[in-house]
């Protein structure tokens, strides 16, 4: 079978497989996702082993050290996998939620009820346990998922694969609504996002190589989000205890995720105040500062920031620091280097909360909290699948909601259009 | 300039106005629709010449009666574009709802604003009036627009444009906020729908051809149908009268539109009850019926089916009838043949009505209502740019609301992240 003829296969077997899950009720697929967790209980063994194949194999290519950690499955992983999907069984079914049904002049109801998208796309890297998360949320949400990981993952990947499969089996749903694609060439990526017959959403987890190549190259509908450039404006309103407390822990709480901030503007009237005893924390916490030239004027010992710094998301203890006039130019900053992702405002005046919750075109704006609130635990989604930083759709954090579409019911009895 | 310079100009245009656009106050571009409506009212006279141009030509390119019918503008329609406008005044401004606002665990509150999409592109084939429809929702709704129309309307569109460019001017808004596109060269459009730096959707609206280039060539999303085969099943607990009246209505109230009934499928049970008498009154309003064998059977002077027929969108008084076994058929044949626009049922059934409306995937699904209800004011969603089969985005009639996308937004006392 060639790979074009296998990724079909995979494709129609989805798509088969997504007419069942979308009239499946929810306790049955509930039933699915504790037997997966199950399985996965079961075969703790297996999985350590397939994943130490995995782990020899890295080692063996030189992968280094924060690759292999990402890559390694342990007994407290292998739990967290069980208790992921045993907490979206306590998430409420998004799916065949009625809203809006109202009567119309003419006398039909109108309303609108959630369906599922029908097949997800899952693109990963490393991680194995993405594995088992994103099976979970795309079955929970009634959806059939195709799912390729990264290729240094088969063994893990295809082993936790087996837990799904022999899952869905027992809780007697169709094995192929969950598919894990077992070749690693790389043309399979190429055929999965452009089967758009069969597949609905692709879905790119990784770096930004992987999202750009997906997002170029796809036929299908993507949601991702290219880059974390997280930004907080200190206005000169601010107030100076929460300024510290908020713009710290954006910039320390984790250094390596894309709702971290990664440029820090503060307002030319409250600089001198903020910026020395704030400075102090970050180098204590050992984050290198990278300042304009007005921030190096406050804090003299200090690297100057490139132009390149203002749209460079470190991913890093690394954080440039802008002084500006006014909400205006902190608007106007964002708007141009800024990714559309999440964006905060540090200030007490009401008016300039206002306008810069609207003003700001990122998929999470907030006033006076820390940027690394902006995912979906946090948010109440339960649980999150992706954070889009696209307008259509979904976004922000997408949960089970963004996994799912709306069509539109009409009720009557017997009504014909006059 | 060339077209490509031409276009990337439009682009930034109109990417500068949606950033204003994006924070006028909704009696602002209440104020604009009135402005541009008055336009419209003055002006009649040189829209009517100009329009008289567009007609000449038409004739002498010997375009034929219905094409020129859609193309002429008269007092009436004129009447209409206004008091369409002035309707649009009335409905509520989507952007800036804030819903869900909601306490979190950790104490900050997280909801959704909703904010517009930004440049929307719409292309559009001869009906000039659609340039101020459409140009109307897209301000309301806070989105800069570009609009395309057909080469066949350019004198129309571009004295439609004049008076939208001096509605805004006089309501101090960017005159830019709507493009109206000066050239006929069709490489604009290939320009326009690859323009995703400037543009955030395109909508384009008229035959099968436009949309599937768009659809094939557009690297910005889109919202579209690309055919309307809906499909009404008559039940065997089905109510005879309602049937006869609902069926008869969603083929005959109008016969060019996406939301007409095209295929009648019918269970076996009802099928000689149910189709004499409806077939006398379909031959009665000029509509050629075809049948499968089974049908045939019943009316034996009718046309045979075939299989081109189940999915072809005749957009004439011409009905396909296929008598089926049950509802699981039903759902088959429309899953087979369907085009995921608009499908009802016929049936006093609780248990098949509302598993007809959970598993039949279309963008509409109706109980005992003629698919004719399909269209944005039937839907109560005031006026309607378009309808979407897709699943991504906007589903269904899309309206002001689906012009829109929703960011969340998280108010804080200066909380961070533990």
């Amino acid at each position: 079978m060639s790979l074009l003829e296998y990724m079909q296969r995979i494709g129609q077997q989805a798509r088969q497989a997504s007419q069942v899950l979308a009239r499946t009720q929810t306790s049955h697929k509930n039933n699915a996702l504790e037997a997966i967790g199950q399985q996965i209980e079961q075969q703790r063994d297996q999985l350590l082993a397939a994943n130490a194949k995995d782990l020899e194999a890295g080692k063996a290519k030189g992968l280094d050290t924060a690759l292999l950690d990402r890559l390694a499955l342990t007994d407290s992983r292998i739990a967290n996998m069980t208790e992921g999907l045993r907490q979206m069984i306590s998430l409420p079914d998004p799916v065949g939620e009625i809203t809006n049904l109202s009567y119309r002049p003419s006398g039909i109801q109108v309303g609108k009820m959630r369906v599922p998208l029908g097949v997800v796309g899952i693109i990963y890297e490393s991680r194995p346990n993405v594995t088992a998360d994103a099976a979970g949320l795309c079955l929970k949400s009634g959806n059939a998922s195709i799912l390729r990981g990264g290729s240094e993952a088969i063994n893990s990947n295809q082993a936790i694969a087996q837990c799904i499969y022999a899952g869905l089996t027992a809780a007697k749903l169709p094995s192929t609504a969950v598919q894990v694609i077992e070749t690693t060439d790389r043309a399979a990526v190429g055929e999965l996002i452009r089967m758009s017959e069969y597949v609905d959403v692709i879905i790119p987890r990784g770096g930004k190589g992987l999202i750009e190549r997906v997002t170029n190259e796809a036929c299908v509908s993507v949601i991702k989000h290219l880059d974390g450039i997280c930004h907080t404006y200190i206005d000169d309103k601010a107030d100076l205890e929460k300024a510290i407390a908020v713009a710290y822990n954006a910039k320390t709480q984790r250094y390596g995720t894309c709702n971290t901030m990664e440029t820090l503007l503060v307002a030319q009237g409250i600089a001198a105040q903020v910026l020395p005893p704030l400075a102090n924390k970050y180098q204590a916490a050992g984050v290198e500062l990278r300042g304009c030239a007005a921030t190096q004027a406050i804090l003299p010992n200090i690297k100057a920031a490139t132009d390149e710094d203002w749209h460079t998301e470190y991913l890093a203890p690394i954080l440039s620091i802008k002084i500006i006039k006014d909400l205006d130019e902190a608007v106007e900053h964002i708007r141009q280097h800024g990714s559309q992702h999440t964006d905060a405002i540090i200030t007490e005046d009401w008016h300039r909360a206002r306008r810069f919750l609207t003003e700001v075109d990122s998929s999470s704006v907030m006033v006076n909290a820390s940027t690394r609130f902006a995912d979906g635990f946090e948010y109440g989604l339960g649980a999150e699948i992706g954070i889009s930083t696209d307008k259509f759709h979904a976004r922000g954090p997408v949960g089970l909601e963004g996994l799912t579409s709306q069509k539109f019911i009409v009720l009557g009895e017997g009504h014909i259009r006059q």
